[in-house]
Parts: structure tokens; C-alpha cells; sequence
């Protein structure tokens, strides 16, 4: 049985169900919300998603999210580009800016090695990051990848790469508890991990 | 500091935490999502957002959502319009028609009446109830209001003045819930579901 009385609505709440971590009562709650504010501001959320998909970039040089071919962090020139971070996706990069503690450049990798997801070195931005160092002049890789199976495999994929081609490389201080995600930690032990980075060692 | 690289990203997300339950985290999360979809996804999904509020109507007769003048419940001929079930909004009309126990109408309110919070009588669609009791044939009205004490404000002023122009009011049984044990029923729901005891029968 239709339970809903109006397309429009159902619509809205099937489209705002499919959102990770919103269900269909969440949904529905969401949908009448949206119905009791302003044209106005139904209007700026329905446009916002439409063009943060439509009209954004990813940073040519570090795959950051961005709003020109190179994003506001690699075009900072008080930033330190001999120094690179190496991050799983887009929320580590916000985790780590918020944590004040890092002023070099990131590289946004895409993803980690997960064969159990059929995700292999070649679908992660890796080849770009070895493109990089060959460019650029780093001095040091800073690897903050989840500590995960799938982010130890891609840690010690890229130290193979990349140890001949640049005199250092570290990993974040395993002050974030194992398990959790980058964005998950609090920014104090996020902080302290990146400024109590160790050698990388296997 | 502004921790997002992107202006879009940090407009999706500033929208997104507006929403009720929804905090800045979890719209990060969302807009991240959206933007690992295919462009058509953010489209259907921001369209359906923009067009439920700009071109939903509401029912002319019972208020409740609709995509006509009329709406769905109230132009269906097998619906049975001498029982009235009047309800807060359009949620509680969603959750009756799922028990698809109720063949009669709605009216949906918009509210219940509130003192504390500025929502008096006349700020519910108390008025075309009363209309509707003189135009068309009702037997019953059905009092499905919260059991709070502003359902009850309300369902009281409704009771006064529809008494005299309607056959029955009714209200709907409060009691311990279907499949609870009685240990985790409140108090109170547990004490009116003894005074309010039926007859037994199998």
C-alpha cells in the first residue's frame, strides 16, 4: 500500500533515504522539515548538492577537493611543499587542517589497497605522488593512512615505491587508536601523531 | 583557519548541517558521498529537495500533503468519508495508513494547540473542521492526537466544539504496546491501560 498521499514527497524521501546513515524515518522527517522552511532554503540545500557535484574540481597536483585546478593548499605559498602527507581521501585532509599542527602539502590517494574490495595499487593515486617526486623537491613523505590492514599494505606499498626517491618517509605516531578512522580522532592525539612521526620501519 | 579546501564543499556542508539531527560531521560525511556519485545522483536528489517544496500543495479539504487540489485519501471513492481521523501533521497520516487498519478520512491539524509555544487555537485547522462537519455527512470523528499534554489541550478544545455537531467522538485506546512486556511499559501508559480495560475476547 502507498502510504504517501503526494509524489513529490515520496520522491524527496526515497532521494534523501538513499544517503548513507539516513533511513526512511529519518527520511521522511528530513522531507517535512524541508516543507515547513522557505522556498529560499529548500532552494540553497537543493543547489548546493547539485553543484558541489557538478561543479567541483580535484587539485591537479594532490587530488584535494577544490574549486580550481590547483587547490588553495598547494597554491599557499607559506606552505611547505618539501613535505608531503599522504592521506587515505578529502576528510583526512580536513582532520589534519584542523588539528593546525602540519604546514607542508598533502597527496589525496583516493582510497587504500583493499584486494577484498578489488581496489589495487593501480586504482589509488599513486603514480602521481612518484610523478611528484620526480618534480618536486620533497624532502620527506609523512604517511597518515588509516591504521587498518588495507592501510598497512598501502603504507608499505608506497615505502617500496618511493624509499629510493626521497631521503625520508614516516608514518603518523600510532596515537590514534587502531581501528578508527583519521576523521574519528580527537584533534590533540591527531596533532601530536603528525609531530611525533616516527621512521617508517617494518 | 577554514579547513576546507573547497568553497562548494564548505557550502554543501554548511546546508546540509542546517538539517534537523544532521551535525558537521555527518554532513561531511554526506557531501563527500554525494560527491563519490554520478552527477545524475546529486541532480535527482537536490531537484527532488527544491521541487517538494516549490510545488507541493496541500489537500483543500483535510490539509495533508498533496499533489492536487485534492487530495489522494480524499478523492478515493473507496475511502469511507463519514469517519474523520484527525491528526497533528502528516507524519501521524503516514503512520495510520501503514497499519492499513483505517478506511475513512483525515484532517490534519498542523499542530497542536500550545501555549509555551505561541500556537493557539486559531493557529490550527480547527476552523475547517468545523466547515467540513457542516458540509459533508459525518458519523465520527477520531481524536488521534499525542498523548502530551498539548495533545490533550487540543483534543479537549476539538471536543468541545465539534460535540454538538457530530454523532461521535472518539479518541484512540492508549495502553501498553503490542509485544512490550508490562516491566518496560512507563507508569503511567501501564496504570490508564488497567482503568481503561475491555472485555475479553479471542
Amino acid at each position: 500500500m502507498n502510504t504517501y498521499s503526494s509524489r513529490l514527497l515520496e520522491e524527496a524521501v526515497s532521494e534523501l533515504s538513499k544517503l548513507p546513515g539516513i533511513g526512511r524515518r529519518t527520511a521522511v522527517r528530513l522531507a517535512l522539515h524541508i516543507l515547513k522552511q522557505d522556498v529560499a532554503k529548500s532552494e540553497s540545500l537543493g543547489n548546493a548538492i547539485i553543484k558541489l557535484r557538478s561543479e567541483v574540481k580535484y587539485c591537479e597536483r594532490c587530488h584535494n577537493i577544490s574549486d580550481a585546478d590547483i587547490c588553495a593548499i598547494c597554491s599557499d605559498s607559506k606552505r611547505d611543499t618539501s613535505i608531503i602527507c599522504v592521506v587515505e581521501d578529502v576528510r583526512d585532509v580536513m582532520a589534519i587542517e584542523n588539528t593546525g599542527q602540519f604546514r607542508g602539502v598533502y597527496h589525496v590517494l583516493g582510497g587504500v589497497i583493499s584486494p577484498m574490495d578489488g581496489v589495487g595499487p593501480g586504482d589509488i593515486n599513486a603514480d602521481s605522488l612518484v610523478v611528484r617526486l620526480s618534480h618536486e623537491n620533497v624532502a620527506e613523505i609523512i604517511l597518515a593512512l588509516p591504521a587498518t590492514t588495507e592501510g598497512d599494505t598501502t603504507g608499505f606499498y608506497l615505502f617500496k615505491r618511493l624509499n629510493d626517491k626521497v631521503n625520508s618517509i614516516s608514518v603518523i605516531s600510532r596515537g590514534v587508536a587502531i581501528g578508527d578512522d583519521l576523521e574519528f580522532a580527537d584533534e590533540i592525539t591527531l596533532g601530536k601523531s603528525i609531530t611525533a612521526r616516527v621512521p617508517y620501519s617494518r
